[in-house]
């Protein structure tokens, strides 16, 4: 059975969190008339308890389809530029390892901000209608159909062309799939759970750390990473074990954490006057990946944390969303049929999820672990020796990944030959017995061996 | 909260399975109130359009606790021995390899009638009540809770000391379960689907094929078996491709089904008169493969299928089940609350759980595509000469899965480890240029070297 693509088709959309709002203007704006389910109420007008003030980093994936969609411009005024990791080590100062190239950033933005700001531009689109307190319940793939409860428990039918599950980590459109013949899936929690906390303005009202960059406290098996927010404070988060000598479940009494904080984050202890009724009081939460296939069944489609939830240790996981809906916008433009079409996007964009899933995964070990290790630095400095060489075709695989379209998959591909690479590299030459001078040159003499 | 276990505590059973029935009338024998809730009809008056004629191989794992049940005599009468594989290769006669020793067999049983006999005892036990058509759509794991709809939608709430989900693969408990934080699930198809067919008696009223042996057309990248029923008839079951050239989608068309029965399965041509119009009206089933983490949540537990259901290739889904079961038992001798219990048990046996999963897998491999190979052939010579040599701590990999209680994953560490030790060996000579009256004093010599 094809469904045709026409004009006018009524479209929807369940969930109207960041992929799903984001989705809904690109729709509308295609003449498509869309319909946003969301089974929470309307977070503009109302504080949630567990609202997560967990901050994102907007990078270049992200920002590309919403300066197509001529929304980054007023996005921009309340994102702030990180330009590269400030380090933590107990007794020295920061150090800050540039991203990229000098105006290269990536951008700290609150999702409860971001998704308001998304919503509001989703309102003033003529073709969108939102359902607040719609909770998706049944979903009949063969018929075109879907049916949500309102508030009060009563069943409505929902009759559509084509139905979009951004409905998240845990979505019910992708439970429901589950349950149909031949559908993989896998969710796996990593050992490490988070926990939040707040830095406070300094008392002169500024900032208390550098805003320009994403601080990093590496301390192996575990790490706190802070982001900047716009009201002059810092999002903290803690990743830490569940279980074992060093985590959550160790490090429990007031003297633990103590003892803990002074060891392992002294200057915190002075920026977080009351970390300790932070720690005891913030909840720890978990983290997940799940991978699945396919995302399509007819004309019902998974999309962006629905299809490839991720852990957040590259920053990628909505800008892997947003690029989902900039890939689909571009299948659209060629489609004949919305299964068509889902089938299309589907086929074209699982190995990149699956790519970006595995790399995020990768990225949580050099981040607690090899940032501050010699090893690591040595390489990094090898890499930035071989870039400003100008070799071509090498780029570094952060750069591929935050500040470029290239999908996943081959920016995982050409990231993992560069780093074989550099591990050869680094074996030919005692590089510390050199003088600086002489590595450029060094450098240069190997790769045409090495990096054909 | 410890839920201690007392005499007479009410538990629940959910799946009137092969693992549900067993389990009931073990825990019925301990002095447990048990009740069963299963959601189809009782498949002793009721006939299903659907049911699958699946045969099930039962072996020592399974025998052992139907024997401490004293259930073992009166099934013995309904399953036939088999006690090798009856390997057919197009143009010769059906070549027979044992399984083990002269006396081990495994036993061909009908899953129907297996499960109408487990039923049948439990009935009998006076603990024991049974629910059909009982739907279980809730679970309280905080308050010990469960709630059952009726066959008019009428829902019931369950009140019990301990809940069992043996609810097969797709299990409500599982479900549930699953949206808990921190539970790892994996659900994974393999490419091969399977269709089966049965061999009528011979014109002489007798089976049509030797009833004492696994017969296997093994083809590389799909297989045919076939296992003996009571009636003289033979199950056969195609192991095919979904997709591809030689795939269920691939061979479609009256021509194309008799072009490959006529090259692959000539001698089934003859045995199954009508096997074109079986091929066309009977459906293909998928296989999966299920881990999750854990089985246990509170006073919950996951058990058998609904835990880990693994393809059917070396013969223990139902046997794992089985000795679920008996490992259960013995941890509830010495247990003194069920939550602790259920922990205890899921923490002994998950890895045994994963073991055969893994093997269940390879297994396909050898079976399809191995046992025909003279690489192969030689393995499994060589090792009937160690076997022969009673060379200490060497038993084959069949042997320790089907024929010993041997914990799965010891089961397959050795496996691995022998194999190993076989590739070897295998290296060290040109066998094939010996006579065989060297072989022994051969192998004796180099394995000393191998297998300290």
């Amino acid at each position: 059975m094809k469904i045709e693509i026409r004009e006018n088709d009524k479209v929807v959309i369940f969930g109207a969190g960041l992929v799903g709002s984001l989705l809904s203007i690109l729709l509308s704006r295609k003449g498509f008339q869309v319909e946003i389910h969301e089974k929470r109420p309307d977070l503009r007008f109302k504080a949630y308890a567990n609202l997560r003030s967990i901050n994102l980093a907007l990078s270049h994936r992200g920002w590309r389809i919403l300066e197509e969609a001529g929304l980054a411009d007023d996005l921009k005024k309340i994102a702030l530029p990180m330009y590269g990791r400030l380090v933590h080590i107990p007794g020295k100062e920061a150090v800050f390892q540039p991203y990229g190239k000098s105006e290269q950033a990536i951008y700290s933005i609150s999702r409860y901000k971001l998704n308001c700001f998304l919503l509001d531009k989703a309102e003033e689109e003529k073709n969108i209608k939102i359902y607040f307190e719609s909770k998706a319940e049944k979903f009949a793939f063969d018929k075109s159909l879907a049916y949500v409860a309102d508030i009060e428990g009563l069943r409505h039918r929902l009759e559509a062309k084509a139905f979009f599950g951004s409905d998240g980590a845990f979505s019910a459109l992708r439970y429901e799939m589950m349950r149909e013949d031949k559908f993989m899936y896998e969710q796996n929690y990593i050992e490490h759970g988070y926990k939040e906390f707040t830095i406070p303005p300094a008392p002169n009202g500024d900032w208390a750390l550098r805003k320009d960059g994403l601080h990093i406290w590496p301390r192996k098996s575990f790490m706190m990473i802070a982001l900047p927010n716009q009201d002059k404070t810092f999002t903290c988060t803690l990743f830490f074990p569940f279980e074992g000598k060093s985590s959550f479940s160790g490090i429990d009494s007031e003297n633990e954490i103590k003892t803990f904080f002074e060891k392992e984050f002294p200057d915190l202890i002075t920026l977080i006057p009351d970390y300790l009724s932070q720690y005891q009081n913030h909840p720890v939460a978990s983290l997940v990946t799940i991978k699945c296939a396919p995302w399509n069944n007819r004309n019902f489609l998974l999309i962006g944390d629905a299809a490839h939830a991720i852990v957040p240790f590259y920053g990628q996981g909505m800008n892997a969303g947003f690029e989902d809906c900039r890939i689909l916008m571009e299948h659209l433009q060629s489609a004949e049929s919305w299964d068509g079409l889902f089938s299309q996007f589907y086929k074209n964009r699982r190995a990149d999820a699956d790519a970006i899933s595995d790399l995020a995964l990768e990225n949580f070990i050099e981040m607690r672990d090899l940032i501050s290790d010699p090893e690591f630095i040595l390489k990094k400095k090898l890499e930035s020796i071989i870039v400003s060489l100008g070799i071509e075709n090498w780029i570094p695989q952060y750069t591929m990944v935050t500040f470029s379209d290239l999908p996943y998959s081959q920016a995982q591909e050409r990231g993992h030959h560069q780093a074989f690479v550099l591990e050869q590299l680094r074996k030919l030459e005692n590089w510390n017995d050199l003088e600086e001078t002489e590595w450029a040159e060094k450098v240069a003499v190997h790769l045409e061996m090495l990096w054909p």
